[in-house]
């Protein structure tokens, strides 16, 4: 039902309109699946709509490459060839990330996410991508490595229309306090509990 | 953690090898958003497998095209161009279903779930793809146009290696029951709550 009606009209003096345009912060948390896999299939719909997608992966190894990051990637090639749909970066923390002089030669973790952190911020004040995904950016948050205050502040002054989703378990309190849309993917039950490892095409 | 240790070894008799390799039969429920775009996002990694990816639409207007199923089947497309990935097929059911001749002839929407279901048990018998997403499957069968018990044995009884992922609320218990995976989005905070109205690229 996306064309849904609102179950509340706000007294904010704002016209629908104003208010259907404003950027979405969208939190995906809990400790079931599909946090980072939904993240990855609201790209596919931005991509579509021609908007500049940023993923920002902040914990899964550098030498980790999941299929979405083949296929977004794949996405973002088509577009430099054909027009079609936005451009795509993806970066990796990893140990360093791509953008860093200091790749590879550090395996200080929370250097790399607090670097992570300050190039987002730079992007977010010059408006270089439309959706922005900070994959299992809350672990840096909860370790401490990140500050949520400036998270908070950074969002919320966060200049013209960037959408942006975080994604992990155990979301700092002040997160979900400024997110516009929180969902917590729950495990009802997981094929690991009945002995099964991870597979291909499931798993990553 | 893709390669994450099992919590339990179960005494079935199977191999570790046997045991990854067994398909999944995936459900999506509860009130929050995610479970359809989480399953869209697993056909990005099963497409980028060379998986042949079947999707079924049981609810959603056959007028309404979301972003998910221009862009798969665009990839479709480039697996047809280039052989990368795998070939893509995406069935509504609207007012009749693509593949029928009763197309746009009917409102009968339980006739139409029936149609739906019949088709993707021939598919399920003859194999013809390896990720099936049954997008709001939850609700025919909610609403008994389809047999729950007729669903639960022809999952169970599919031959070979065929991942199914149903999604949708009020998941029925026998569902649950027989899925090797089920996931509850659970929304903690929604837009429209605040008087938002749904807006392009995020709900669709």
């Amino acid at each position: 039902m996306p064309q849904g009606k609102p179950l509340v009209v706000p007294d904010d003096g704002l016209t629908t309109r104003q208010r259907r345009n404003q950027p979405v912060f969208a939190v995906h948390t809990g400790d079931g699946k599909g946090k980072s896999t939904a993240a990855f299939g609201l790209a596919l719909r931005g991509w579509n709509q021609g908007w500049r997608i940023g993923v920002f992966q902040f914990v899964k190894s550098a030498k980790w490459r999941i299929g979405e990051q083949t296929v977004l990637e794949r996405l973002g090639r088509l577009h430099q060839e054909t027009g079609e749909g936005g451009p795509v970066e993806w970066h990796k923390m990893g140990s360093g990330w791509s953008w860093s002089r200091r790749k590879g030669s550090t395996e200080d973790h929370a250097a790399d996410a607090a670097e992570g952190w300050a190039e987002i911020k730079r992007r977010l004040t010059e408006q270089t991508h439309d959706l922005l995904i900070l994959d299992e950016f809350t672990y840096p948050i909860h370790w401490g490595w990140v500050d949520v205050e400036d998270v908070v502040t950074a969002l919320r002054g966060r200049p013209g229309r960037q959408h942006v989703i975080i994604t992990g378990r155990r979301a700092a309190p002040e997160l979900l306090e400024a997110a516009d849309l929180v969902t917590e993917m729950a495990k009802v039950k997981h094929p690991m509990d009945a002995g099964r490892k991870g597979q291909r095409g499931i798993e990553w």
